[in-house]
């Protein structure tokens, strides 16, 4: 059975994605949350983690003697695993494509990733408000956003990305709880993809996690000081 | 014929390591350098590449129609394309494991990316003892860097970190690139797996290219004023 260690539902956006990728594809797996916590060398969070990969950093998937560490891995690992599964697109160019956008995601998109952490719980529109109206990083990457997922759904005729669910849309899943909790605005059609990845059963359980947590972890809260 | 776009060579450590890749595999493609340049809207840089992909960056990698932006994205796409060459290790675990250490590339090492930039034409060792003496961010990335090689090269056996020339070794050349610039203190059996990175022919031939080069660009330069 493959084990997924995840950090804190309510914040961890790379924990998400895998996590969301295997519960929305119907692929069992075990799953251990390693709590947020100091993250100092004498952690637990570290010391479950450093014995499992060089980077003790959350997420992680183990498959027997097997440890996989960054989420871009272990989609490839996991869509090699269950080719039936069809996470990549099956057709070449638009599987280029689909791994263009997450290895866009994943050095990118910083202005919105660190202005507006994901905060699943938290409901904070006048903070979005804010940040839409004094950050250009964040206007321009929601720019991009808008760009790329509309021009994907025109050309596979949605309801996801490339058409079903694949690792592109767990991708962007976290990129959609952001837009829940901060409410930047958004044209009609990429809203409504933000709706449509929000009800997805996968996402939907996360999010239930998400918000059953107690945690308040202060670096992970710049705009509160209490849920 | 696969084309592929490139930055400066003595800068631009992304576009080095898909061109590395196909020279060193034996994959046949056109190459075009667009030279840096402000990055304006209306900059040549910016229109030479707004037309290829919205995120108008290098590298690209152009197959007929199909564009392909983002290192990653592109040696899964060469990969593919090219079974034969095996730019992944033919075992899974082995694959995942190389996935994994790429994508840590990918997000990461920003203490040694940061400090110390890819100049291949420029010798900076009394910088290197500077920033090693003063960052501890460069010296944890180091150490980070010298367990994967050795781990690497110890199972596998050598010469390149999964045996044979791959994707991780053209992944990991530009830091190579940096040991050989800065000069920073390395254990034998990682220093020697530098020099045997740096004197692949597809290697070698960048550094060529990228020693011809005239420009000198400030923004890349934050150690010296002229070359």
């Amino acid at each position: 059975m493959l084990k997924l260690f995840v950090g804190n539902k309510n914040y961890s956006s790379w924990s998400m994605r895998p996590w969301v990728l295997l519960k929305q594809a119907g692929i069992a797996f075990d799953e251990e949350l390693v709590r947020f916590d100091s993250f100092d060398a004498d952690s637990n969070f570290k010391k479950t983690l450093s014995g499992l990969t060089p980077t003790a950093k959350v997420p992680v998937l183990v498959d027997g003697e097997l440890a996989i560490w960054d989420t871009l891995a272990i989609a490839e690992y996991v869509a090699e695993c269950y080719p039936e599964k069809n996470l990549w697109p099956a057709d070449r160019a638009a599987r280029a494509r689909a791994r263009s956008i997450c290895a866009e995601m994943h050095s990118g998109f910083t202005g919105l990733r660190g202005n507006c952490p994901m905060n699943i719980e938290a409901a904070l529109p006048e903070v979005g408000a804010l940040v839409w109206r004094d950050k250009p990083a964040v206007r321009s990457d929601v720019q991009r956003l808008v760009q790329m997922w509309t021009a994907l759904l025109e050309e596979h005729g949605g309801p996801m990305l490339f058409g079903d669910f694949g690792i592109a849309d767990a991708y962007f899943a976290p990129i959609c709880m952001r837009f829940n909790t901060y409410a930047l605005p958004l044209p009609q059609v990429a809203a409504d993809y933000v709706q449509r990845v929000t009800a997805l059963p996968g996402v939907a359980a996360w999010i239930a996690d998400a918000r059953a947590e107690k945690d308040f972890l202060d670096f992970e809260e710049p705009y509160r000081i209490k849920r």
